[in-house]
């Protein structure tokens, strides 16, 4: 007996490895002192860039969206999805990332399926500025279905001490900014599939008129980064040549944007599972509740073809999806106009969503 | 139609996030700056302690031995199979480890083998010196068969760049010298599975004379952390306040160990998956090989049984176990003295188990 009869098949994990190297190339930032297949990845870090650094480090799944990738056979998006998902979730500590590892767990190894989830990894890193450092694929036998696999990844992002964004100076009067989401972005999947394939008994190429699409692709739709539209609102790095980067920084005005100085951004929650009931009091403190007014902005479709289609309560939408609301900015009211502006002229657009109140940590719709 | 209704259980996550949140924080060194449940994790980086840092970072599973966990019903040892395995992956490179964090994709979340999973995550950080800074549990019905979860780890470091060890300058005549393993580490298990239940038709408490134990006790012995024991040979971090540390420094003498300065240790390789066969020669340099003396050590029991048990070719049992082995160190023939000192001064055994050739970076035995 060897391994190969025990099912592992050191071959495939060879070929995939030397496929994944290629892709991982391609997203080396300058840090990257290692090539992929040493026991670490080597990221130089560069302290004279940093006033006084803070590492931000996050670790994530994709939950069932994948079944989507599963019954779709498209691969190469999921990997997308982690990425932005991993890059929002220090994005809104003021961090931006660094480098990003992978952890690809499958029952047996397809080196094609392997490789299309990499290239959606890799295509969000470039796009993120973020080195694909290094990962783990491990083929294991029985442990999932045929065809299947799960996917996690961890994100290391750097932010100067003094630009951290934590949500400690939120008071009431605060105000909420709103920026809309894509699509479900890679929370509710276990309802959103119950409701589509097994309520409706839809298929993934079904096309649904409200939507315009095919359920598949509208379910497909990727996580969008943030960090794009919000890089221009955190203050650079204190080893940075200029204080001026990015298209916004015209409308911040250059004081609010020295290196070192304190984000102008005081709280902001990444609308992940548990939707923004969960997510925003992660970022509120102690006597603080938000009031939000639901008539801000329009919910997308998707989301109302689910409520309808499954009678899902509204307390569970708000509590389940992001409902067209992906990321949430708080800021005093007087940096409210600064923010809106800067993000506008970034071509995003933005929505004001509610206020902070007195109380106790919670969210109130209205 | 909610959300517990397709089968995800908010209040199970949110109950095993309370208990989580104890485990992680006993683990927590002063460069934690937040609490578990935050977007991401904040670990202050001390720059003045690093003269040129640079960030080591790895990212594992433990493969099909968690199917050992699940026959056994024993969770709280395999977390720190995977801390101990990630910790030996940067070490290799010189790196100390700074933080940890975990991704549990579970079917149907159980909040009580989450807390053992964790505890076993947190006591190995704990003995490392690593913070748990955060992690990912994911619920996620329909993917793992019941009672069944997968779980990977990222780990991230620091070394100084002076201090990396890469094998860049091994050349023919260094020497290497094996560190026992404890057991099959985690590795090889796929193999070992099929060889002892469905070959021999053991269960996991049978007892196996030649091995004074149950086999599911033999196979679940957790993968040992070299950092204590190789800790002593590193050079200190720029910073530190005494180059002469831990038990090993009056061995190798303080020059040796100034801050910044190489080590003694030219190459490591931790002997996982591919064995030393497929470990070693990741670490060796364009036009090196190496011979591994087999006469060097005595081959642990387990090993054997297992060979004997599947009638495994003897190449395939070196290119998938550990065979005994479980950390290789390469030094200059004039350094071996010192380091073997010093391991033997922290309590380690450790054998002259061959040395480097030319060659095209294989291992050949004899």
């Amino acid at each position: 007996m060897d391994y190969k009869a025990s099912g592992v098949d050191i071959d495939a994990g060879n070929e995939t490895v030397r496929r994944i190297k290629a892709l991982a190339r391609a997203t080396f930032t300058p840090g990257v002192l290692s090539d992929i297949g040493l026991f670490g990845g080597l990221f130089h870090f560069d302290a004279a860039r940093h006033a006084d650094p803070v590492l931000v480090a996050s670790a994530d799944g994709v939950g069932t969206k994948l079944k989507l990738a599963f019954m779709t056979g498209r691969h190469d998006t999921i990997g997308a999805d982690l990425v932005n998902h991993c890059v929002n979730d220090i994005l809104v500590q003021g961090a931006r990332p660094l480098f990003f590892l992978d952890y690809l767990g499958t029952g047996r190894l397809s080196p094609d399926v392997a490789e299309q989830v990499v290239t959606g990894l890799a295509r969000a890193c470039r796009e993120n500025g973020c080195a694909l450092l290094g990962g783990e694929t491990a083929e294991m036998p029985g442990f999932y279905a045929d065809g299947e696999y799960d996917l996690a990844g961890f994100i290391v992002g750097v932010v100067d001490r003094a630009s951290l964004i934590d949500g400690r100076t939120l008071r009431p009067g605060d105000r909420l900014i709103g920026l809309p989401s894509s699509g479900l972005h890679t929370n509710g999947y276990s309802l959103a599939r119950r409701i589509v394939f097994d309520t409706l008994g839809l298929r993934a190429d079904t096309h649904v008129p409200e939507l315009h699409a095919a359920i598949g692709e509208t379910l497909l739709q990727t996580h969008r980064s943030y960090l794009p539209v919000v890089a221009p609102l955190l203050p650079p790095l204190a080893g940075s040549r200029s204080s001026l980067v990015g298209p916004g920084a015209a409308v911040v005005g250059p004081g609010a944007l020295d290196p070192g100085h304190p984000s102008l951004i005081k709280g902001m929650a990444h609308i992940t599972g548990g939707g923004i009931t969960d997510n925003l009091p992660r970022i509120l403190p102690e006597g603080v509740s938000a009031r939000i007014d639901r008539r801000a902005w329009s919910v997308p479709p998707v989301f109302s073809f689910l409520q309808r289609s499954g009678d899902v309560p509204l307390d569970d939408m708000y509590r389940t999806f992001n409902m067209g609301v992906g990321l949430i900015v708080a800021c005093a009211p007087d940096a409210a106009d600064a923010i809106t502006g800067t993000l506008r002229a970034a071509g995003e657009t933005c929505w004001a969503i509610g206020e902070l109140v007195a109380g106790n940590r919670t969210v109130e719709y209205f």
